[in-house]
């Protein structure tokens, strides 16, 4: 009889086994709450999850349950996978394998790149975290390299380059596994590249297709170019997309034009600060929606499209959202790439009039025509780093609302002539930032996304840019840059609980259920894109050092 | 009525603000439940804290209530110091002050020093804290360097040089304020030096006295070196001494002597091995006791000297206790040096075949005089490291039990050629740990001074060597070289409560009271001798990457 029981449960246990991180696991990875399967808690990037074990009245007892040192003193960006028990987390030069129950290291293996690919990360060294799929982990590299290791021990099963580094490329971009394939983009916006989307095969690594983000003279977009000024157009491809498994859509998000100094690349610039409606199994261009034609700000687009069903004038619409560096907040048909909505979602914004109601396409403030006719300093806002940098934000179909990290900055911006020489930073324009008089460079926002109005704010002074997480548990958790993870009232945005982590915090947080129990996970380490440029006071107080930290309900 | 219970008030808290950190609170730091003003938590190095509020009840409601990043990856063994709701903490390069209800830095300052002075760090480049008096903090550096801050901007006060470090000097020794002298000793004890004790002025950082460690030919103890041998006889003095106001003494260890290749120096070699009785304002040797004559092991006598009274044959004794690295418990009359109790305390030690019962002079074994007279291979219990290395243990009066973390490690050791080179490790001998088969090198003990038996133990994997920590809440705190931090009960060894910080633990932890609630704190960091020597599996597991973590009851 015992015997019986076992192997019914062992039979049981089988099939579970032998699809591990399938696809079929994928497509339910925002349902699933005992794993973290994804970039995002799903394809969807919702960053929400349906756990509500800790809520807005257990959330009091919140406790660190382990920490586990990352042994890097750069900026961390990492979001954990925790997939059956084990937690998955890199750093620029490693990758991690955790117990996630006592918070021990399972394995460790170290990545080796050539130091002098520091000095092309424009915006720090660092890393964005692994996709997990069919017993394997997939990661990018700084110099550019596509890893493939074995999720049980650590070994590495393939390594390709996607492209040599020395011409300005990089890599932080967490990949995406859409219908089998191995997705990702690149990073080097700054340094005169040509961008690029490329799909991978996860099984050997070779490329399958690859997508420029700049548009060949001779194909549509072309004339959106003078002259051969797209072959280092920009463009990057640095933050991970979001996957339509039933439109059979990846959306996939492009950086800005390369130089800075739109004048120089006169025309929309097709297809740079856009977002792309890929297929995955070819790189096919299905459709694209363009935030900012011309950019001269780095105004990426290349932020996270969130997708979700809203009610638009009573009717049923698949949406993508997206809180666009720009300061205004999208909300596209992501069928088609129609335009349904863009608001302005945040305090100050200098750079443009507002939108046109029915294309969206963005309508220049005199300041902007000024410093691109005239070159001269002006002040403008926000800032190069955006209303919003790559911090993911979360969505809650529970409230409606985007949860955001946003940013309040200005800059004095001017053109400043200057070659373009290889791996160095290439921009034709200079810039000093300008911080808020009351010092709150950093907003937290519950954002309407289809008036880009906040329900509610949190002024937390320092820019804060490591991305929100949202659960059914009404909770809002976000992490500072002065190393507080917090949680917030998802309604009202009353501050619940906080714990100070050992450093500035710059990665998203993630929940799951571990057996019964609830655990949030952060990663804390102090040391990107707004140590390295922001002249924020309180910066200077926060240590360096990377870590992980666990938190469950205390018994 | 309201005014004058004001200005009764302020007159109350007048005299004690102005002799913040003054001599006569030192006197009262042992019983000072609100401050850990001093290295031990008092002058007898007791570590022992009369604080109950968490106690073997409710220390399983122990939680992290901060963490703070030291940013520094190498090996941590900084004992906090906090005075005010203001705790300081080192690592080698940096000196901090840190809020202790937020752990936010209030004040950073580095100290920059040659990078070559690593390759002289015979055993981790690190630091042990520093000492707090009359507002300015202590400390010293790994170029041996002794420097004051002012404790409350982080200034830098004084730089002195102690010594030139390119003879082999290195310091990282915590400083002892004793009768307003500030007193250090030296590191170097691998690389020919000549070592000694320190006496400063606070106030300028010049010397007030210096007492080296090796005598010179004219004076007592000279013909105990040949020829000139003294000159470069090791006998460091690298760990914080303890103090006894009453008899005016205070108490000092030195280390192994230099070369580890004993038949060159034969003699007893004072005042290798020893504890020194010194003045504190003259630095006048009183008495002196020598644990290990002529050692050839690098058994270092410089463990902790913790004091305390106990009962010996019915009488009331003034003791000084030690478990030294050659694996004896010894037990000293500290108002004259008198040998009382001398108890073997690991479980296998085979390089003496006793201690002589009226003198403690150690009986050495055919195996230590085999490797001596031939010089062979031979197997030889404990390890280099000691059967306790630097890990200060904790004394408590309440159990009258001294709470150790042994090793239980053994080495190959074999006399080996080289002349001596400047800056240069020279031992003139070679060795190898033998690992236990168990694999258990570290054991948690609860020690008889008297009789050195172990009323329990705990066998705990990994060596040890963060030190010890007992309450009279009847616990016992100690980290482990895995990063857990783990509390026992004092009566029987039995494991109450743990959490894992982020990297391995080497550092003493320490408690005190802070508004109403006891607060807990330990560095966690690994990288210090151990993980440079010893081939323990579990060593390699365990990642790099300093912070403070500071615990509380949860509310």
């Amino acid at each position: 009889m015992k015997r019986a029981i076992l192997c019914a449960a062992l039979l049981a246990l089988a099939p579970f086994a032998a699809q591990a991180q399938s696809a079929a696991e994928l497509l339910k990875a925002s349902k699933t709450t005992d794993a973290v399967l994804t970039y995002g808690l799903g394809y969807d990037l919702n960053r929400f999850s349906p756990l509500t074990q800790i809520n807005t009245k257990t959330v009091k007892k919140l406790v660190p349950k382990w920490s586990y040192s990352l042994a890097d003193d750069q900026g961390q960006e990492s979001q954990p996978i925790v997939y059956k028990g084990v937690m998955y987390v890199t750093t620029h030069k490693a990758t991690m394998a955790l117990d996630v129950n006592t918070g021990r290291q399972l394995w460790k293996t170290a990545y080796d790149y050539p130091q002098e690919v520091q000095r092309i990360a424009c915006c720090g060294v660092t890393n964005r975290g692994v996709a997990i799929y069919e017993g394997k982990l997939f990661r990018t590299t700084l110099d550019a390299h596509v890893v493939a290791y074995d999720a049980a021990t650590g070994k590495e099963l393939w390594n390709e380059e996607a492209i040599p580094y020395h011409d300005g490329y990089t890599m932080t971009v967490t990949p995406l596994i859409a219908d089998g394939v191995l997705i990702l983009g690149v990073s080097g916006g700054e340094y005169g590249i040509r961008g690029f989307i490329e799909g991978r095969d996860p099984a050997t690594g070779k490329s399958l297709w690859r997508r420029y983000t700049t548009a060949a003279p001779d194909e549509k977009g072309g004339d959106t170019w003078p002259g051969d000024t797209a072959k280092r157009g920009g463009a990057p491809a640095w933050l991970t997309g979001s996957y339509d498994p039933e439109l059979g859509l990846v959306y996939w998000g492009t950086g800005n034009g390369g130089p800075w100094n739109a004048a120089l690349r006169k025309g929309a610039n097709l297809y740079i600060c856009s977002m792309l409606a890929l297929k995955p199994k070819t790189g096919e261009l299905v459709w694209h929606y363009q935030f900012t034609p011309n950019d001269p700000f780095d105004y990426d687009g290349v932020n996270d499209p969130v997708l979700t069903t809203l009610k638009v004038d009573g009717k049923d619409r698949k949406v993508l959202l997206q809180a666009n560096r720009n300061g205004y907040f999208y909300v596209l048909d992501r069928t088609n790439g129609e335009f349904i909505k863009g608001s302005q979602f945040v305090d100050k914004l200098t750079w443009a009039d507002g939108l046109d109601p029915k294309t969206g396409v963005p309508i220049r403030s005199a300041l902007t025509n000024k410093v691109l006719e005239t070159g001269e300093e002006t002040e403008i806002w926000p800032s190069m780093l955006g209303g919003k940098n790559w911090a993911p934000m979360a969505y809650s179909p529970k409230t409606g609302l985007a949860y955001v990290n946003s940013l309040n900055m200005g800059m004095k911006y001017k053109i400043a002539e200057a070659d373009w020489r290889r791996g160095v930073m290439w921009l034709e324009a200079d810039f000093a930032f300008v911080l808020p008089e009351d010092g709150n460079a950093g907003i937290l926002r519950a954002i309407d996304p289809l008036t880009g109005k906040s329900k509610w704010t949190v002024p937390v002074g320092a820019p804060d840019n490591g991305g929100v997480l949202a659960t059914a548990g009404d909770l809002v958790f976000t992490g500072h840059q002065t190393g507080e993870f917090s949680a917030y009232d998802a309604s009202n945005g009353e501050k619940l609980w906080s714990y100070q982590t050992a450093s500035g915090i710059e990665a998203p947080p993630v929940t799951w259920n571990q057996g019964g129990k609830q655990m949030v996970a952060v990663v804390s380490g102090f040391g990107a894109v707004m140590s390295m440029y922001v002249p924020h006071p309180v910066l200077g107080t926060v240590p360096k050092g990377g870590s992980v930290t666990v938190f469950q309900l205390a018994d």
